[in-house]
Formats: C-alpha cells, structure tokens, sequence
C-alpha cells in the first residue's frame, strides 16, 4: 500500500541527517523550518513574500485550535479547505490543538474523553477530542497532521508525568483510528490523486510526551511506535524548561526514533537550537521567535540579536545583518528601522518579521548544504562563533 | 536657464489633459495619484510592491512635519536625505507642514512670521515658518517642494479668508525667496546633476487658498502665479465642504492655471473624485483614503466601497473585485479577508492597503489612456455608472 508521505535520507554527517520529505504537495528538503501561522495568516507576511526568494518556505504551520474557534469549520470547510481558503498551494502542517488547550491552564477541564474548555475569543464552552481533532483537521485538509496529545508541565513529578504520557498514548490510539476512517470516508478535503508513490491521503504524526523524565520518554517513543505513524514528534519541549533539559531530552529521545521517518520537535527554538537539534538529527522545526519576536522589534542577526529600538542605532546606515542579503538587508538601514518602531508604523513589523524569517530559513538551507558537503561541523562551529560576536 | 521639471501635454480630451512630468527622477505620467507616506512610509506598504507591477507608484508623498518631528531632520539629514533614509529612487514631493499646523486647530498659534505650535509626539514648542519648511524640505531632499501656505477654515468669512489667502501670498513670496537661497546653498541632498534639460534642482509648488470664495480663489491664484512656481496646487479644498462647493472652486480655478505647468489638488480623494477632477485639468492627487479607509476594513472596487467586516461576507469565495487583476484580487476571497479583519490580523491592513491603492493607481491608468485615445468621456460615464452599481 502507498503511503501519504515518504522520507529519503540523501546524507549524513555524525548524526545531523539531510532528506527529502516527498508529499502530496512536492518535495521538502530537511531540515526545515516551519513559519507559523496560526490563524491562516503567518502574521505580517504576504504569501507573495513566502513563496518569493528570499523565504521560499515550503512548508507552513496553521493551528486547528485557532481555526476551530474562528473563523470556524463550516467557514473552512464551504471555501473547500485550508488552502484554498487561505490562498497556499504549498505544504500545510496543523497541530492538533492539545498544546493550545494546555496553554489555558485552569480554563480547561481534562478527563479520558478528552478536553473542556471556554474559548479565548468569546469565553463558550468547547470540547476538544482526539475525535474532534481529526476531524477538524480533515475538513482544513492539512498534508501533515499532528495527534492529539497531552503535554505535561516542565516541573510535573514521574507520576504526573507517567499518567499523562499514558492518556497521550492513548488517544495517540483514538488519533489514529478515528483518523483512518475519515481517509476512507473522503473527508480530507485536501486530498489528492495518487502519484509519485504516495497515497494523496493526509499524513499522521504522534507525538512523544514525558517531560523531563528520560525514562518515560522512551516508553512514550515505544508507545507511539507501537501504534505506528508517518512521522514522529518531540511534544513538551521549550515550555519553560532549562535548555540542558531540553539538550538531554532530543539525546535520549532522537536516536531511538525510526530513522525513517520525519522527526520534528515542535515549538524550538532560536537559530542555535535549530543547528544544534540539527546535529542531533532532527528533521522539522516549528516556531514563533521570527514573527512574534520580529513584531517586538527584535532581529535575529548572523551576529547575534539587534533590538531595533536601541537609541544606538539612529543615525546607523548600516543594514541590520551585513551578511544577509534579504530585500531589508539590501535596501533599509537600522535607523530607517528603528524610526519606523519607534513611530509605530507597520512597517516595521512587516520588514523585521520578513528578515527574521530569511534568517532563519537562510539558517536552515545552510544547514542542509553543509551536511550534503560533509562540512556540518565546521558550519556548525562557525555559526556560532558567529552568533555569541560581541560587536553587532 | 534650464528648470527642475518640465510638463509637457500628449493629449487633451475636452478639458482633461494627459501630460507627461519630467523630474529629476525620471518622468512621471499624469494624471498621477501619490500614495501618501506621512512618515517615510506608505502605511503597509513595502517599497517593493510600490516598484511592483501592481501598483508601480511613480510619486509618492512625505510629510515635513512629520518628518521633522520624528525621526528630526538630523537624523534624516546624516543618512543622506529621505530618499535615501527610507530607500526609494523614485520621485518623491514633500508637503510643508501647513496642513498639518493647521489641523492642529487651537494648539497652533499664528503670528506674521510663522506659526507656533506644541508636537503632538511630545508636547514640545516647535516653529515653523516659511523659511524653516524650506530648510527642512531642502534636508528631505524631496523632488517636488510645497510652499508654506496657510489654510482658512471651510466656513471662514470673506473677510478671515482674505487675510488669510493675502497671508498665504506673503508666505509664497518667503518660501520662494528662501528656497532659491537654499538652492544655491546646495543644501538639497537629492540634488541631482544636470540632465534632459533639468536644471537636476528641487521644483517648487505654489498653493491657491480662497476656501469657498471664488474671487478671493482668483486673486489668490494671480498672486500666486505673480510669484511664478514650478507647479501650482488647489489647497482648502476636501477640509469638510460639501462636494458641490469644491467642484465650484475647480471649476473656477482650474481653467485659469497656467497650462504648461502641473496642477495638483491637495488631499483628494475618491475614486470617483479623481476621474471627475480629471475631467476638469487635474494632474495630481494624493489621498489617505486607499491606505486609511484600507487599515479600517473598506476596500474601493469598481463595483463601490466594500466593507469586509460584513458578515455577508463570511463564505464568500469572490475576490473583493472581480474586475481587478492585483494579487489580493487573484488569490484571497473575501470570506478570508473578512477572517483576517475579524481576527485583528495585520495581514488584514496589508492586503486591503495593496489592493485599495492598486485599484486607485489602475483607475489613472485608465484615465491616461482614454484620454490619450480620445475615449475619456466613455471611460469616465461607464467608470461612474459601475461605481454606482447596486449590486456588490
């Protein structure tokens, strides 16, 4: 039987591994970086500037739990799907909503069914299932689809974290079955014909819970392996946790997940975790520090980070990154910058999220050519020689 | 002695004239609409979508007080002038900041030699007179320079406007002398060498004020051609009269400018304003409206105003204009542009600003080339009666 989505691993270098993820949309090469966009927008990016040379991001994030809530599934679903809806022709991933509904903290009541909750944007009651999910996610039509999970907080004791990894586990179950049936039932709306040896179904990852506990994350791994996807997530990551936490976690974890599938652990990071996580062999990326940060003035450099406000930069004509060759970086100073924050102006958002983002995909090409090199490790080194550069 | 710009006429249709500018940077074609970029830019707009073939702006305009204000013409002024502060090489015309002052209404004190006023970013006393405007707009290094002018309310008596227009006159006279100074000086940072039979300097436009009187507008348009200007503008107009009183003082005006030279009328305004003050020997526009109105959530069509936050809209698949070929129009529905604005997402604002100004941009498109084919009386009857149409 074909299946949805297929990995090629084209190199290796120690353990940082470059592929080909083959979907029903085209090929993704990995590592690779998500934007995210939450609500169907990445926020203050035109899909023109995604699509262009400067970004050229193949594979994007929506949020079924933002969706669900507004504009809503019937909105979604007689507009013929998240694509088209939003007008992306190119890749899509959606989480599955568990992360958001842990995020409410006390608003949301957990039991074996699934989760309660009242909605951020007009306080109504919501119930959101492993069920609820997948069927969600079949009307946006996503290609890469998240299960719904349970994520237990950074400082949860072995037992806490051990009942939580279990209820995961199980609606990791629930997940997948209720998602089978929507694929024979047609109710992906993104479905596409067969070819190229893939299904033209929507592909399905689990996710590995366990927090800080290396041991549960093994048993989380062998679970979800057990119950079988087409790709495999690291959940309950960069929640607030110190990074050699997280550090140790990927060790444990990433060389025990099945070399041939995508690996993606979620919401990380910075440019440096996303090299380092490379090293460790991860494959997808997700995360919100180019937009959301970008939005708040701050530039992700080659050299470090730039705050845009600093009165320093003024008069300064220098582009924000020398070695960037983004359209800001080639036409606007940090002074331009700076007087567009400082003012208020859109503007400034748009042009910092836009670099950010070249930054960061920028980041991940390089990574992908060094490991097809064989010269991962001096890249490596020098990226972060780089970043820790006293002067900016 | 060779002059900064240069109009000459391609073609007239009854009193509409299709003219080409030359400028030092490059010529422009009229009837020209400005996007308005009040503080060095066009809210939502990136510089490269203005270059693009969408909107493919030719002109655009600046706000010295602003500008002064924030980031202060130091600033501006050690990163080499505005052109090069915000990075742009196409034509730019900066106002003088009497607009401004005057809609600051009772914060604003007026003497003889120029008017006080408290900033409204810190409360600061501030100065601006004839001879300073001048200074700053010779910092800005813009294209195209606008005389300090003083505005009369809509409502003022024959006797306030006639001391205000005579002061505007007295203002004229100041700003010119000072200007030619300042030239001399070399203090225009985008002075430009010589070429094309342009002198490469900054041009100068003289403003006609006389609010609702028709004699004072005369006299004041005799006073200030008297002068002699580069260009001549109508101000006061579209300050809250009603739109018969303005189309009296075009009508009234209008015929009597010099006809080798731009006429540009200030501040307006719709689509259909422009097509009809076209129609009366306008050559220039600027207008808030498309990136304003855009912000807020209407879009200009040629089937009328749209207002997306409409619940109509909701799973509406049609593009806002199903006559417009820009790239909102060709890949986003309404449904989602409704999403966006419901939701507060900026993409809302960038979306709606694009497509507002390449609708306003494409309509003098329309009116260059009907007037060049002899057809505007067509074009202008069937633009008006689409405009008109019930059904959105």
């Amino acid at each position: 039987m074909t299946k949805p989505i297929k990995f090629t691993l084209n190199a290796q270098d120690g353990a940082a591994r470059q592929g080909t993820l083959q979907t029903r949309r085209g090929p993704i090469e990995t590592p690779v970086f998500m934007p995210v966009g939450t609500a169907g927008t990445v926020k203050g990016v035109r899909f023109e500037e995604l699509e262009g040379s400067d970004l050229d991001a193949q594979l994007i994030l929506g949020n079924t739990y933002h969706l669900w809530l507004r504009p809503g599934i019937e909105v979604i679903k007689s507009c013929g799907g998240l694509h088209k809806f939003i007008g992306w022709e190119r890749a899509m991933l959606t989480d599955s909503g568990g992360f958001q509904v842990w995020s409410l903290g006390a608003l949301r009541k957990l039991t074996e069914e699934g989760a309660e909750f009242r909605s951020h944007i007009d306080g109504s009651l919501q119930f959101l299932s492993p069920e609820v999910s997948m069927e969600i996610q079949a009307v946006l039509g996503s290609d890469l689809v998240m299960a719904f999970d349970e994520c237990a907080p950074g400082e949860a004791s072995h037992g806490e974290t051990s009942a939580s990894a279990e209820l995961t586990a199980r609606w990791a179950r629930r997940s997948r079955a209720r998602f089978q049936q929507l694929q024979i039932e047609g109710a992906d709306l993104g479905r596409r014909d067969e070819c190229a040896d893939l299904s033209g179904q929507q592909a399905l990852f689990g996710i590995v819970q366990g927090s800080s506990h290396l041991d549960l994350r093994r048993e989380s791994l062998a679970r979800i392996v057990e119950i079988g996807f087409d790709g495999y997530a690291i959940g309950g990551l960069s929640v607030g946790e110190e990074k050699p936490v997280m550090w140790s976690v990927i060790d444990e974890v990433a060389p025990l997940m099945p070399v041939d599938c995508p690996r993606y652990l979620m919401g990380v990071g910075t440019p440096e975790d996303l090299v380092e996580a490379a090293a460790r062999g991860i494959d997808m990326f997700d995360c919100v520090l180019p937009t959301r940060n970008g939005r708040n003035g701050q530039a992700f450099t080659s050299r470090g980070k730039v705050n845009v406000k600093n009165a320093r930069w003024a008069s300064d004509s220098r582009p924000l990154d020398e070695n960037c060759r983004c359209q800001v970086c080639r036409r606007h100073s940090r002074a331009y910058l700076r007087h567009l924050y400082v003012s208020g102006e859109m503007l400034a958002s748009i042009l910092l999220t836009h670099h950010n983002l070249a930054f960061f995909l920028d980041t991940m090409r390089g990574v992908r050519q060094s490991i097809r090199s064989g010269d991962f490790t001096n890249f490596r080194r020098k990226f972060t020689e780089s970043l820790n550069a006293s002067e900016q």
